[in-house]
């Protein structure tokens, strides 16, 4: 990755993070590789700013932007990608080698911002998270020890993004929706649901998981973004018309 | 490498370590990596090997073997591989880049052992232990802000020494949905728009041929496919139900 550009696209989002050293070691290899956009969501020290382990990047630390969601963090992006240390439990979504994944996530810094998303020390990324993921990466640990340290982890997928830059071919512009776009097309498909009896045939909650990620998987553009977000709001809007009337 | 006797012929030889946090998270990365000779060279800390930070690879730190000098230490290797952050003053030895110089470690590791030199946090190896070496190699950390954490060092050196044998994984298989699966998802979405009133807002023809177009851009496979036919239809009969209700 030679342009500054499209290393400034990606934003590297620490999730529930418990131990700020691993945020001051994640800032240094940010800084290391040449990416400067770090944002967290629910750091469990709020002094985390202050760690002593981001040398040569405290100022990278300093103005991480801070969220209460993962939704939240991801709205601007276009392509949200998970990481896991790969247990039995993420096989809903597409789950990438570091190597292709890396490929991957430069072309699309071409397009539009990315996420990448790193999970907390204890349990990583949990199930809500990876429902905003469109496919999960994998560093290729042994099977027998898997979970690398945060701060490794971090440095690892960064050195794989800028190792072989001249790889990335430029790609067409896709223009593809953010997933600020997607929620919104999700929360209007969830009323429609809701009102159409869907919702309680098939359990709430995990239908919603399920929808979510499959909404994420369609790789919508603006332009489908749009057109979903316009025949949704029309059913909508002639679901609750007729029901008044049927009430009256 | 799958060799595990290869990966058995590498020295992970860390030389004047300060920080024993340092020295647990390089072992826990070994374990990660499946490189389990470590060795070390006066310690700044002697009680290095209770450190905490070698989550799942304390019996491998406990292991460490330890060394008064580089010569000691590096003595039973065929090849001698020191690291650096890419100084000028290194400019006597070769200086390959980590990509490179990983390949040619796992080309000798088949013949017999290598020593990989990490140094001290604060000054990295100095020049009496590069005397020792055949060769430098350097992580492609940006020239602004080349010192990389040494944890992270020896976790990315591992990494890019795993990556290429490990890099092919079994992809899932896709199992997309066939035409006529698009074509069912299609023809209840227009009943469902029909009724709604946005095919009358948007003049049928062309609607219904940009609807196809978007459903095939969405690549759905055989689960997606069956799961929008189950939502639609509900959202169909629903509205069906109230129509009629309405109309009584």
């Amino acid at each position: 990755m030679n342009a500054k550009a499209e290393s400034d696209r990606l934003r590297v989002v620490l999730v529930r993070t418990r131990n700020p050293l691993n945020l001051g070691a994640a800032a240094r290899a940010m800084s290391n590789f040449g990416f400067f956009r770090m944002r967290v969501v629910s750091p469990f020290e709020p002094s985390f700013r202050e760690a002593r382990s981001a040398v040569g990047a405290s100022e990278l630390l300093a103005n991480a932007e801070e969220f209460k969601t993962v939704a939240e963090a991801v709205a601007d992006c276009t392509l949200v990608v998970g990481t896991t240390a790969g247990g039995r439990r993420n096989l809903q979504l597409p789950l990438r080698p570091l190597t292709e994944g890396a490929r991957l996530i430069r072309k699309r810094l071409v397009a539009g911002p990315v996420a990448l998303l790193f999970g907390s020390e204890r349990t990583g990324l949990a199930n809500e998270d990876f429902c905003h993921c469109h496919w999960l990466m994998r560093i290729p640990a042994r099977q027998e020890h898997r979970s690398v340290n945060l701060g490794q982890a971090v440095a690892i997928c960064l050195y794989e993004l800028v190792r072989d830059a001249k790889a990335a071919l430029p790609r067409e512009k896709q223009n593809l929706a953010t997933a600020g776009d997607l929620e919104r097309v999700c929360e209007v498909l969830f009323d429609v649901l809701r009102l159409s009896g869907y919702m309680k045939l098939r359990y709430g909650a995990p239908t919603k998981e399920k929808v979510r990620r499959m909404i994420r998987r369609h790789h919508l553009s603006c332009g489908d973004a749009e057109a979903w977000l316009g025949m949704l709001r029309q059913i909508l809007w002639r679901m609750r018309a007729e029901k008044e009337l049927s009430s009256d």
